[in-house]
């Protein structure tokens, strides 16, 4: 019941939260996005990444550079130097792609936000590569699959 | 059976397609992401909403200025100089927040990557105002609901 | 009295106007922005200006810069493929430096905004460059001077 | 008179100086800037204030994104791991809003280039929203308040 | 003898100039970077190549996404709204990677900035993938190759 | 033999590789590019040079503010704060301007592609202004010239 949406000031205004006194730790996150798409547009992207992998290259390398400006686009978000970042996509069953996408620094803040951004902007890259043969792709179940480091203590979904 | 992913070149490598003979025209599209949470999430967000409105203003913004930065996050998007774009967030039942984002321009091509990039930012941010009071939030359904202009004619899901 | 915030709506969120129906004209706008400083930062950069110009340079080329970059830096400001941007910075008296920038565009909405942003960041490059030698430079009237085209006609001060 | 504009080379040219061997410590720095308009403009602010709050708010919003990008737009800044950015805003008399930028770092540079353009950028977001109101708004008076951390002391104008 | 510096005013400073007058046509442009390394780094490249391509796919993502900011990078650049961009890289004999890079508009300004652009940063990408291999790697040879649209008529080297 | 394109994963794709465990130590590194001019470029650049300095500034500048942006634009490399960035700009024999581009930083990985981004950006914008008086002007040899820090120890070519 105390608990505040934390980037909101007593005023109703918001503000970027103090982290200078946090103690500086490994941070950890790894975000989750599913790409649902219909049968062809599943066949020639697992075509693609057979034989060429360039759609999945280019979603993957959209997602590692949208994690490294996540303080560009989040405004209350903090710019943290990412020691590591990685995307991961592959292709599940007939109409899903999965991507993963875990983000590290050595910090005073998580880094979840920039596992989500890279999630998410990696799911969004293989929308505009596929939506010429499916525009009914939709983006699902962007979320957090587990985060370590900082007070809070480890979280696994 | 003879549709190809569009940026997709004959040697597997990528390319941003030329648009340059197409006609320019009124193009818009809207797509919607919708933010689901827990009730004390949820309950912040509404009470913040109807008092001050800061958090959910935060994600309005962000959304619109990503929306405009679509081509610098998707790598084989065209930048298009936008000559609209909003984005609307309303609160649904206990435990969702709806982001709809509408784009338009006048130009080569269509505008339905802002309009998901502007969704997806604007989620982004809400799941970051509330994320200290649920770290189990998810963004789900991000897709296009509607887009009009162009050679393809008007789509609506 | 019926006058209106143009980028709130009804409801009091935000968005970024619709422009896609004005009519394309040539448009101008021209800002100015003073910058205040003690004699002996004026003095370096009188001697600076000169004999080598590299202080200035700097700010003129920031405002110029920044101007091309302010639909990312102002949330509701179109993006605008500016057709001309110019930055000149003039000493004056004994503790003032006048910057003046102008844009143009041919397009559906005014640059006063980018000819504001580029001299707001070119007075800001300036305090910079000499706060080593004045900790309580300011920036002064950063303001229109004029501008024209579109629907509203000519403005001058 | 030794006093040199710390960014010059003896030969003229420009560099970002070394900071590498400064020791880290907590910097902080506060910056305000005000916006003068007319009193349509400010009743209308106003009224946006107590009621819903966006207008203000997106002003807040930019001003501290802006302070993030702060090494971006003025050539000779460190990019710095802010920890901390706030950005307040009040409407002060008939015709005047205060904006008051605040950041902090853990670092080896000083901040108050991020809390000078935090603070421009937010007041160039006011004179946006309300430039419909009123063509005559100024920003006038951004400057420097105190600043705290590093080698040469605290300072309060 | 009468040519000058086109972006340098009489008095030595510097302009983006105008191009509002000019009239809007078709604009293309190629740009050539040549990549030496050694014959480590030139057979993993390879071998990359032909089995996965991430490594060039990697290298022309970076080109088409630079070619797209160049009005960002290179200060006195207009912003363009480029209808089409396209990096291709081959491998060559022993040490080579040549980089082609072309951008088309249609528009008042060329594009042979943006194709410099793209093909330099690819180039650079090159290098920083294969440099824990070959840390004497050199771009070499980065230069217009032809140039069409506007009034001074079609280029080839 | 064992050595591998160390971005590369062994599926083929792509990361960025975790430096976190990495010893932060003072890093540097020194780039340089040529740009190669007929006769009447090089002598507009000399005299802007000996005069003014206008476009050399514009050049160094394009180049530190590059530096800074390097991870933007390579997408493997990691988000570095820089402690310091030089470019400095001198012309040679009669159709030669040589670009030294020195980065440091205190850190986990090294700046040898700041040092390398910001010469060649540097290079492209001397290109940019010189363009109007020679069509063929190239950027030639951009290499590492020196880098020292980290595990690896010093490199001098």
């Amino acid at each position: 019941m105390g608990k505040k949406l934390s980037h909101v000031k007593p005023d109703g205004s918001v503000r970027m939260v103090d982290v200078g006194r946090k103690r500086a730790s490994v941070r950890a996150a790894t975000a989750e996005a599913i790409v649902r798409m219909n049968a062809a547009a599943h066949r020639a992207l697992k075509a693609g990444t057979l034989i060429k992998g360039d759609a999945l290259a280019t979603a993957q390398i959209a997602g590692i550079l949208a994690a490294k400006r996540t303080a560009e686009l989040i405004p209350l978000c903090h710019p943290i130097p990412l020691t590591h970042v990685d995307v991961a996509i592959r292709l599940r069953g007939r109409d899903a792609a999965v991507i993963t996408c875990t983000a590290r620094c050595v910090g005073q803040t998580g880094v979840e936000m920039e596992a989500m951004t890279g999630a998410c902007v990696s799911a969004l890259t293989l929308y505009d590569m596929c939506k010429a043969l499916d525009r009914g792709i939709s983006v699902e179940s962007v979320r957090l699959i587990e985060k370590s480091g900082g007070k809070s203590g480890p979280y696994r979904r």
